[in-house]
């Protein structure tokens, strides 16, 4: 990889005008580099500035005054990154920021490549890898959700479960390895039957852990909606109100190729993924059948499906709809909302008579709302719906949700590896390849943390982070 | 104004996402703010944070953590803006920043307005009115140019010419008030002879000022150069010369309304504005006439004018076109660089004599370049006679280059009251009068500082910053 030995420096806030940006240098030549142009005044150099301060200084291209600014320093260990560290607040002009870079440059430091910073926090030991990527994703967190997930990951609980099963697997691995070392007096260190218990211990936890990539995916991309319903179910206005001025509509979205029609709005701080789907009804055109064909795959990927109704139309009809519906979630992966709309349109008793009718016909997992789109009353109860079909309030703080693609694989592998050790238990299988087993297991786990890596790993996520981080 | 015992708070870093984000919070509250939302782990709280230190710390939103953060702390009156003000690095997340300034909100912090932390700064007599603006000036230079007159304004060097005068005109004022207590027993404290040196010297000191805008006004905005000449002159390929990709084309083009066939090319730090004008020949034809005359209006406003020359012409016809041509300038605030094109197609022999000749035909004031277009060569001795047409290359570090409107026009209200002032001594006026024109250069003068103020004044000044400044 990158020399580790360099001086790195870059411009670490957003790019652009603000009133000001910061630039860091990191290395075993971040003072004497920033000696060469800053001028402290009567005060000593910035090498013998002390640890954690911050000083109003001046950056100089010889006699010329480059700009006034407060210059933090951070002595090693103590930093971020474990070097040396000074952080360079200036003047926010492009003007400014780029010539400061030059002249750090000049002086000897070397431009960083993108997330070298925290690269170097990981080699100096100051993150792990999953924290590193939780740092990642924090930067580009554009929900409470998503921010929810990443910050608990950086707090490193997801670490600590991985490591407590690679220790306790370690353990076993390092009594089977004795076995394999007195291999002709056929002893038996590993208790099997206590190896057994682990290892089924262990599985139920990668099973969890990995179960919840579904949820952690969902929530990294928003989670995708369907509405559906009859052509005159009231569905474009029912889209329209969810989009209203007074709920943000997410205009950039992170990381997710969007269909151009998918609006993301955000309720309660989690992103939603609106997706429209063309009217459904029976036809005989040819053309029409097919943007029906096209609705009813987009229905299939959302986790959320909300099934329209129009209050107008006869109750048995609308208890048929519910019954024969094609939208009743085929999976308890996914969950329907019935929404009743235009109860402006309906007396108080006959909505009533409606709500225990649908009531009774509905599928137990099923959620029922009644609404009008139009004038927009009960839409929180909708919102409400929404939060609860999502799944994310089953879910505690204290759970580790997987986000990402690197360890959900890497869980996959791992659990693999720990069914074949299991399988090998069963059928009596020699020491030797039960070792293998586990041994492939424990690298699979300790590729999450980065405890085991290479290069690939390491490149992969770091070719993710943004520049002066 | 707005109220100054507010505690207010801003993000000042550019605005999206990068590894890190400043926020600022400063005012009476701003500790005790930070106490509520900031958790330090064993250390003691914000408020009892050492002055210019930095520490790692958490942003608690109740029990949720919402990021890891540093926290500098800056204690009244040693801070930006002369009041408590803490400095919050966060994740550069807009999730984050948003977030974290909504805490700051909730737990009694008002956002500041644009330009407000400076604002506050001057009311504090931190800055003076020029270095508030020079800070405006600093955070949008784009060009080595604009920077470095802002610096010079920063370091304060106007203000104390300024202040200089205004200090010893002052002395006599007050001499003549005295006057005017005594006004019946015809007594002259103010010595007459002493104010009129005085005077003079100030107004040429204002005058030079004054001048000094044309140039600090073309620095600001980019120097308007027209490259003009016959059809087949070479122009085009000029252009393209100039706006290749060597030399950095500025997209953006800060505070200009440009027109859409404006390119601004930087040439060692300075911007020049190169303005393309029709190819300029006697036609009969009405709709080229027009285009024609349009070009001759641009020429008009251009500071440096590229005379383009076919070296292919006859000796003759080239000292004819040198002598007779509209492109002369018609007063010394331009320069004319004749550009003789096409020298690659010469012998040098025969380059040498044209040389000769066209150097004998030249006005005093103009600049000769041999050079190719199509080749390149040369192109260093156009940049050079650039350089020089632009009138930067004389000016010093020390010299105070105006680049504001509002301080050009205060000069020149000071400089009217002075000049009536001179003349009602000339005259003999009674000290009353005198003593009035005075005052009211006086108040000119205090108004560019800012030691005399107003709402409007400051409205404008500070309407013009972002905001987190």
């Amino acid at each position: 990889m990158l020399n580790q030995d360099d001086t790195i420096c870059a411009i670490s806030t957003p790019p652009g005008v603000g009133a000001i940006a910061v630039i860091r240098c990191s290395g075993p030549l971040a003072f004497a580099i920033c000696d060469k142009i800053i001028r402290t005044g009567k005060a000593g150099p910035v090498s013998e500035q002390a640890a954690n301060t911050i000083r109003l200084c001046t950056v100089m291209e010889g006699n010329d005054m480059i700009d006034q600014v407060m210059v933090s320093v951070f002595r090693k260990p103590h930093s971020y990154t474990g070097d040396d560290l000074v952080e360079i607040s200036c003047h926010g002009s492009p003007y400014i920021q780029k010539k400061i870079l030059e002249l750090l440059v000049a002086a000897g430091a070397r431009p960083a490549t993108a997330g070298e910073f925290t690269m170097r926090a990981f080699m100096n030991g100051k993150l792990d890898l999953t924290q590193v990527e939780a740092i990642g994703d924090l930067i580009t967190s554009g929900s409470r959700a998503v921010h929810r997930v990443a910050v608990s990951q950086m707090r490193g609980g997801f670490t600590r479960e991985i490591q407590k099963m690679r220790a306790r697997l370690l353990e076993f691995t390092s009594l089977i390895e004795l076995e394999l070392d007195f291999s002709e007096e056929d002893v038996e260190f590993a208790d099997r039957s206590q190896l057994k218990v682990l290892l089924h211990d262990i599985m139920i936890l990668l099973k969890r852990l990995k179960e919840s990539f579904t949820l952690g995916n969902v929530i990294k991309k928003g989670i995708p909606v369907a509405i559906a319903g009859r052509t005159n179910a009231g569905k474009s206005t029912l889209l329209n109100l969810l989009l209203s001025e007074e709920r943000a509509i997410v205009s950039e979205f992170e990381g997710t190729t969007r269909d151009s029609i998918e609006d993301v709005i955000s309720i309660r701080g989690v992103h939603f993924r609106l997706i429209d789907t063309a009217g459904l009804r029976h036809t005989e055109d040819a053309i029409e059948k097919l943007g029906i064909e096209r609705s009813w795959q987009k229905i299939k990927q959302a986790s959320v499906i909300i099934h329209l109704l129009d209050a107008k139309n006869p109750a048995a009809e609308l208890v048929n709809q519910i019954k024969q519906s094609r939208l009743r979630p085929e999976n308890d992966q996914k969950r329907r909302i019935v929404v009743l709309n235009k109860t402006d349109l309906l007396q108080p008793e006959k909505l009533d008579e409606l709500r225990h009718q649908l009531k009774e016909a509905l599928p137990e997992n099923d959620l029922l709302v009644l609404m009008s789109a139009k004038t927009g009353a009960n839409l929180s109860l909708l919102e409400d719906a929404l939060m609860e079909a999502s799944g994310i309030n089953n879910t505690t703080d204290n759970d580790v949700i997987i986000t990402n693609v690197r360890h959900f694989e890497a869980l996959d592998r791992a659990l693999s590896a720990l069914e074949r050790a299991e399988n090998a238990m069963d059928n009596r299988i020699t020491a030797d390849l039960l070792a293998e087993d586990i041994r492939e297991a424990l690298h699979y786990l300790g590729e999450i943390t980065g405890e085991i890596t290479n290069d690939e790993i390491l490149g992969n996520i770091f070719r993710n982070f943004c520049i002066g981080k």
